[in-house]
């Protein structure tokens, strides 16, 4: 009844674990969420003003597939202010998110059969992704002895006459590390196209995160606007591509999307072009939250070899209460009535793990911790 | 370099003609626009301010993968008054635009090599993500002398094992034709599941619209706001789904689109569930409009064999000045300074057609028929 392709997608996991969260928070239970990749915070002021006021304007009618040129714009000074690289607004094309620029990207680049090379553990989503078109995944574990960081010489030695390209993400989910530039740098001249998800990018409380494109053009970096400023719910993410594949990757983006949200557009360009104030504020409260968490987490046994210095996320070794994250996920959400990500989520070589994501406040971080310890107590 | 299913899809013809036109326009050429089909309506007050008010209350965050529960009991309930048909608000899955909505449901049902039945003319992309995902569109030419109406038996000759769908859309694009009843009947008969794309559903000028839902339960509803609500920018659509279906599509929309526009589904609750007098004024100028345009087009002797009585589309037999109608409608604007779009853009049958919007003001329908007047003229 239902297709191969459509039977063959793994659950979710992180969604799992919310959606069983959400039925017993339904049933009154309290339930603390620290499985989400989402931002607690609400979108900054003025991008939400730009946004009604595109309202008023009657923005609302489609746009140019690729995108606003003003946003087109917007991101291309981005780029130049954050990391000095140059490239026109023609090769960015606006997207309903970033999870549709890397389905248009891998639609665009990928024959059946083609390798991508990624890291595991890695975003849940992307080896989906890549099998969903008919094209294969192969997998280069990560070692936390190294601060699992993503090692050239270990993606070298999975190259094939069939890579296409390699995937990076730094910051990375779940490891919340980030690759030095002597890393990308040899990522870069590897050969293959580089897909940069710099979905994290901004989100950084130790040294810098450098995007792709300061080291080869021959790149798609996948961006957006729901980690940084705060907008989820807004589905606003873009590409840049090199030119030749703008054209294949817009007759797509017209035939299967017609073009990206019109008043998102506006709000994104606000985001870009206007000062925040609430961005240093929530950085700020991140990195608070980052050392309670990795502290809290270290002294109630779970073992954390690299700690996070992007994203809001934390991996954590489990191994000490269960080899099975899944199930260890699930016990922890009925008996401690706290969320969390299974390891196993994001591959086979953080299984034993758990992912912590502290986009949370102080105190429902304080407050999990405190239920964790119960739980261990009760465990051992 | 670029994906053989990239390099496959072929430009979308409308998009085209809009984006020379657009061209055009920047060197300071005044264009008539015939080819869009978008309302040039803006979007109805109480929608804007439900959309405001989203925003004002920070509904900026991730919703359910599904869709906020308010917009699929919304639907649930605009079905069940609008045609009496009975469905759970679980049943229903909000996208990212009705496109997405095709995207997610040919990816759930269809195994490469599965075939679906759909009419020649029909939406230029229908065929494009058929084969985007390797099945198989299989057409059924439309006769005007049958009043270009999808004939059951045509769609039975076509059936084989391959068979998974029939895919219909009425009121139809570009012909502006409505499936009476006791087609629907028949084809919700004929054994494979109906996909039915509504989205010009509440465009009706003469006759009424019936849901395939009416007919059979083995059939997935393609529906968004684009059309009726002049919602284009908002990007958003819904699919209601056999129950069976719901839990796949929802996989595939957690991995590839995580959820719908939050702004964007407030909004389209306002549009369900609030009255909105712009509704009836708009179906009223639609009405004049279409009365001019047939009229003025006949007049100009192109052939127009069934009268469009719903969207807002006229397919025109225009083969007395070309029988290639790509050359003929960049020659109309570029001679002409008319936009139209090339009845090829819908498949052979259409080919020496044109399809005029008349989602245009009546004084600009009637400038761009005395410019097509002057161009005729000089072509005899």
């Amino acid at each position: 009844m239902i297709s191969e392709r459509s039977e063959n997608i793994p659950p979710f996991l992180v969604m799992e674990v919310l959606e069983k969260a959400q039925q017993m928070e339904k049933k009154g239970i309290d339930i603390i969420h620290l499985e989400i990749g989402e931002p607690d915070f609400d979108t900054p002021e003025k991008i939400k003003i730009a946004a009604i006021n595109a309202i008023h304007n009657d923005a609302t009618h489609y746009t140019h597939s690729l995108g606003i040129w003003e946003l087109r714009e917007a991101v291309a000074q981005y780029y130049k202010s954050h990391y000095n690289v140059d490239f026109s607004p023609e090769q960015v094309i606006v997207t309903l998110g970033t999870s549709p620029a890397l389905l248009l990207t891998l639609c665009t680049l990928l024959n059946a059969g083609d390798q991508v090379v990624l890291s595991d553990p890695g975003y849940a989503c992307y080896p989906n992704f890549i099998q969903y078109i008919d094209a294969v995944p192969v997998t280069v574990p990560l070692n936390a002895n190294n601060g699992f960081i993503f090692q050239p010489d270990d993606i070298k030695n999975k190259l094939s006459s069939k890579t296409r390209a390699v995937l990076i993400n730094s910051p990375s989910n779940p490891t919340g590390t980030i690759l030095p530039p002597e890393i990308l740098s040899k990522i870069a001249g590897l050969g293959p196209y580089i897909i940069s998800d710099e979905i994290y990018h901004g989100l950084v409380y130790e040294g810098k995160a450098h995007s792709i494109l300061e080291f080869t053009d021959k790149a798609f970096v996948l961006n957006g606007f729901s980690k940084l400023f705060a907008m989820t719910g807004w589905r606003l993410g873009y590409i840049i591509a090199p030119r030749e594949f703008v054209r294949p990757i817009q007759k797509a983006q017209q035939n299967f999307y017609i073009c990206p949200n019109s008043i998102s557009q506006w709000a994104g360009v606000s985001a870009l072009t206007e000062d925040h104030p609430e961005l240093s504020i929530m950085l700020e409260t991140y990195n608070k939250r980052r050392k309670v968490i990795v502290e809290g987490l270290k002294k109630l046994g779970f073992g954390i070899y690299v700690e996070p210095t992007g994203a809001f996320y934390v991996l954590a070794d489990a191994r000490f209460l269960s080899q099975d994250s899944y199930k260890l996920a699930f016990d922890i959400l009925e008996k401690a009535h706290v969320a969390v990500t299974p390891g196993i989520d994001f591959g086979q070589s953080s299984e034993g793990f758990l992912r912590f994501s502290y986009a949370n406040s102080v105190e429902n971080i304080q407050e999990g911790l405190a239920r964790l310890q119960k739980y261990i107590q009760k465990m051992h």
